[in-house]
C-alpha cells in the first residue's frame, strides 16, 4: 500500500459534485434541532457528523418506546396482562430484529447489548476443532475494528490478515490463507468499515470461506443503518449488530445466525432465564435465545431496536441510497479538492462504501480540527484511530484522523457546513486559542455554557493529542 | 425446617391490620393509570404487584430521558459539543449510581446491563488462590436466586451453604463454615430473598466474612429498590443491582465495589474502549471502569438508572420505609389470614424484609392463580419458582408459589384487590374456563383484546402448569 493509494481518487479539483445544501434528512431524528454555543457567542444547530459511533433516536423509534413503556412488565414469567403484553412485544422484537437482516427460519437471535457483546458472545460458541480438540480458528483481516477483532483474539486461535492493496489483492489473499492454511471454522470480515466504509463484497467472501469449510461473520454494524442486509439472500452465517449506531440508542444489539453453535455453545450469561433446572449441584441449561439471554432481558431496548428497523425498512432502499450517495460523494470530494486534505481510503476499487469518512489536515493534530470544528462551527465529529489500531497504522495514520459519518437523519447542509469549516480552517487556521490539557485538546478559557436543569457541573473534553489512546475513554 | 415455619407468622385471624385502599403510591411510575380488559369484558386500571420481577419506570425517569435524549451523542472519544455533553452525563450518572449505594471514594463503578451481568462480571474477577493457583473458592447461601448461584458455580468453586431454619442458626452455619472450611475469597449473599424479602443481618455477614479473610458480595436486585444501603456505612465490598427493578428499565444495571479485584481481573468484553493499544500481535488493555465496558456504553440505560437513584433519595427514607412496611404488613396477615393460603417464609426471626410476599393456595396450581388473577382481576403476579429452584425444593415448594410484590409506585388499593381476589378464590373458585395448553395456564377461548396500534397477533401466554421450568422464558 503506498501512501497515494490513500488520497480520495476524485482529489482532482476538475471533479466537482454539485453542493447538497438542500438535500434533507431520509428519516428524522430526536434532537435535529438542538442549537450549541459555538465560542463567539453564537448558537448553531448541531451538525452530528459522528453517527457512526452512535446515531440519535429516530423519531420514530422514540415515539414507540413512548407509547410502550406504560405497557411494560416483567416478562416471560409474569402472568398479568401487562406481563403477556410486554413478552409478546420483546418476543415480537426479536421477530422484527431477525428479519431486518434476513434471518432465515431456523436462524437464532439473540438480543445483545451491541456489537461487541454479540461478537463475544458468538466466540464463546466457536466448535472446537474436532481433529484436535482445540478451539477452531478464526480468519480475520485487519481492518476490523476491536469489536471484531479482540473477541476472536482472546478466546480462539485467531489469524489477522493483512490486507491488500486493493479489494481483488486482498481478496485473493484471503482465499489463498484459507486454502493454503486452513481448516478455519470461521471468517471474521467487516460489512462496513468504520474508517472508510469500504468492505470486500460479501458475495465473494462467503463463496470463499465456505468453499474451504469455514462460515462467515459479518461486523454489521456500520453496514446495517446504511444498507439492506440479508443472511439468507448473501449466504452469511451470523450477523451482528447495534442499536445504538442503528438510530435506536436504547442498550440493544444483537446477534442473528445459526442455531446449532448456539445452542451447543457455552451460556453467555449464569444466571436465571436461562437454565432448565438448578438442584445444589447441578445445572440444566436451556437451548434457543433463553441460553445466552440471563437476567431480565432489556425489554425496552429491544422494542426500539424493532421500531427502528421498521422505520428504515419503510422507506425506499433506493431512496435511502441515493441520499447517502450524494452525501458521501460531497464529502469526499469537497474534503478532497481542499489543499492538505488527505481522505483516507483502504482500496480504491471498494464498490457502493457507506457514509463514513475519514481524513487528515496536514499540520494539524486530528484532536486539534475535532475541537475547532466543534468550538466554532458546531459539528460533531470522532477524532483518532476508531478501534481500529491495525488498519490506520498500516495505512500511515498512526497519528490518527478525523471521521465524519453521515446517516438517514442527515441533511445536506450538515455536510456543506463541515467543507466549508475545513477550508476556512486550511485557509485561516483556528481563530480560539486551545490547549492540551492532561493529552485532551481544550478551549482556553472555553466561554461555552453547559446545558442548564441537568446538574452538569461541566463538559468533559474528549479529543485527544495525537491519539495516545486511540478508541479509549478518556475519563477515569 | 419444618413446614410449620413456612406459614406466616401472623396468620392467626386475630391479628388484622387496617385496610391500605387509602395509601397512594410513594412516587408516581409511568403506565401506572393504564387500563386492562378482564374477561368479563370490564376494563380496570393494572394492579402491578410483580415489580420484583421488573418495576414500571419512575415518571422522574421518563421525563429525564426524555428531556436527554435530544442530546444524546457519541460518547468518550466524539469531540463535538453533544458527545462532550453526553460524555459529562454518562460519567456523571456513574457517579450518582455510587453514591446510590454508598460507595467508597476508591470503589469501581461498572455499569452493566443487570445484576445477572453484574455477578457473571465480578465472578471472572476472582483472584485466584495464591497458595494454590485455583479460582478463588466462593461461599454462598442456599437461599440465593440464580444470578448470585450460578455465576460463582460456572467459574469458581463454590460452596452452597443450606441456610438453617432461623436467622441466627442461619449465621452460625455460615460463621462455622467459614471458620472450619476456609478460605474464601468471597462471601455472596443476598440484600433480599426475591421469594420472601427476607435477609441475613448484612452486619454480621460482613464481620464473619471479613474475619474470617473473605470479601462480601451483596446481591442488592430487591434490596436496593427498597432500603437505603450504603458500601462505605455497612463495609460490604460488592453491591450489584438493576436497572429494571429499580424503576429505570432502559437496559443497564450496576457493580460497585472495591477496585482493584476489578483492575486486575480479565476484561468482562474484549472489545473498543477496554484497551489502551492493539497490535496484530499484541493487546493492552485499560484498567477503571472501561476495562470492563467494551463497545458503545448503555448511556440513556445509565442517565436513566442515576435518574431513579436521584428520585428515590429524594424521598424520605422513613416514609418510603412506612409506605411499604404498611403495605407488606396487609400482605403478609390478609393473605395468611384466608383457608388454604399459605405464607413462605425462610426464616421467622427475619428482620424488615422488603415488599416480596410469596404464598400458595392449597388445591390450585400456582400458575392457574396467577392466570386466574390476571383474567378476572387484572392483577399481575408471578408464579413458579423464582429463578430460587434451590430454596423452593427445600422450603417445600417444589411445584411453585405465587409471588406479589410491592414497591414506591404501588397504591395501596392494589393489595386490598390481590386479598379480595385470593379470598374470592379460596371461597367460590375461578369463574372463568382455564386449561393447560403447551404447559401453560390460558383462559379458554380468551376474549381479551390484545392492545392496538402495536402489530400484535396475539398475547403470550406465561403461567406455567406445576412450574416445570421455573423461571424460564416460555417461549422458543
Amino acid at each position: 500500500m503506498t501512501a497515494a493509494t490513500a488520497v480520495a481518487e476524485h482529489a482532482s479539483p476538475t471533479y466537482a459534485p454539485a453542493r447538497v445544501d438542500g438535500i434533507a434528512p431520509a428519516l428524522p431524528v430526536v434532537g435535529a434541532d438542538t442549537l450549541v454555543p459555538l465560542v463567539d457567542g453564537r448558537r448553531v444547530p448541531y451538525a452530528n457528523l459522528d453517527v457512526a459511533a452512535s446515531a440519535p433516536a429516530l423519531e420514530a423509534v422514540a415515539d414507540h418506546v413512548a407509547r410502550v413503556l406504560p405497557l411494560y412488565a416483567s416478562v416471560h414469567r409474569g402472568a398479568g396482562y401487562l406481563s403477556q403484553v410486554s413478552t409478546a412485544l420483546y418476543e415480537q422484537a426479536r421477530r422484527t430484529i431477525g428479519a431486518f437482516v434476513g434471518a432465515r427460519d431456523d436462524d437464532g437471535v439473540i438480543v445483545t447489548r451491541n456489537t461487541t457483546d454479540a461478537l463475544n458472545l458468538l466466540a464463546g460458541c466457536l466448535p472446537a476443532d474436532p481433529a484436535t480438540g482445540q478451539p477452531g480458528r478464526v480468519l480475520v483481516l485487519d481492518i476490523e475494528h476491536h469489536a471484531n477483532l479482540l473477541p476472536w483474539q482472546r478466546t480462539t486461535d485467531t489469524t489477522v490478515l493483512t490486507g491488500g492493496p486493493s479489494v481483488a489483492a486482498t481478496l485473493a489473499a484471503l482465499r489463498d490463507e484459507l486454502r493454503e492454511s486452513g481448516p478455519y471454522a470461521l471468517v471474521a470480515t467487516t460489512g462496513a468499515s468504520n474508517v472508510t466504509g469500504e468492505s470486500l463484497p460479501v458475495a465473494a467472501v462467503v463463496e470463499a470461506a465456505h468453499a474451504a469449510g469455514a462460515r462467515v461473520v459479518l461486523d454489521g454494524a456500520q453496514l446495517v443503518p446504511h444498507r439492506p442486509f440479508s443472511l439468507a439472500e448473501t449466504g452469511v452465517d451470523y450477523v451482528a449488530y447495534s442499536g445504538h449506531k442503528t438510530y435506536a440508542p436504547y442498550g440493544a444489539g444483537a446477534l442473528v445466525g445459526r442455531r446449532d453453535w448456539l445452542d451447543a455453545g457455552t451460556p453467555y450469561l449464569a444466571g436465571g432465564g436461562a437454565v432448565k433446572r438448578v438442584r445444589v449441584t447441578e445445572t440444566a441449561w436451556h437451548d434457543g435465545p433463553a441460553r445466552h439471554e440471563a437476567g431480565s432481558p432489556n425489554v425496552i431496548g429491544a422494542v426500539a431496536l424493532a421500531a427502528a428497523a421498521d422505520a428504515l425498512r419503510a422507506v425506499d432502499p433506493a431512496e435511502l441510497a441515493l441520499h447517502e450517495a450524494a452525501l458521501r460523494d460531497r464529502l469526499v470530494v469537497g474534503l478532497g479538492n481542499l489543499d492538505r486534505v488527505q481522505v483516507v481510503r483502504c482500496w480504491d476499487d471498494a464498490v457502493d462504501p457507506v457514509g463514513v469518512v475519514t481524513f487528515t489536515v496536514t499540520g494539524y493534530d486530528p484532536g486539534l480540527v475535532a475541537a475547532y470544528l466543534s468550538a466554532e462551527h458546531g459539528i460533531g465529529v470522532r477524532d483518532g484511530r476508531f478501534c481500529a489500531h491495525p488498519l490506520l497504522g498500516r495505512l500511515g495514520f498512526d497519528a490518527g484522523a478525523v471521521r465524519a459519518s453521515v446517516g438517514v437523519g442527515t441533511p445536506g447542509s450538515d455536510v456543506e457546513r463541515l467543507i466549508a469549516a475545513v477550508a476556512a480552517l486550511v485557509e485561516h487556521g483556528p481563530q480560539a486559542q486551545y490547549d492540551v490539557v492532561d493529552g485532551l485538546w481544550v478551549v482556553v478559557d472555553d466561554p461555552r455554557p453547559v446545558p442548564e436543569g441537568l446538574g452538569l457541573d461541566g463538559l468533559l473534553a474528549t479529543a485527544a493529542l495525537g491519539d495516545p489512546t486511540g478508541c479509549t475513554p478518556t475519563v477515569p
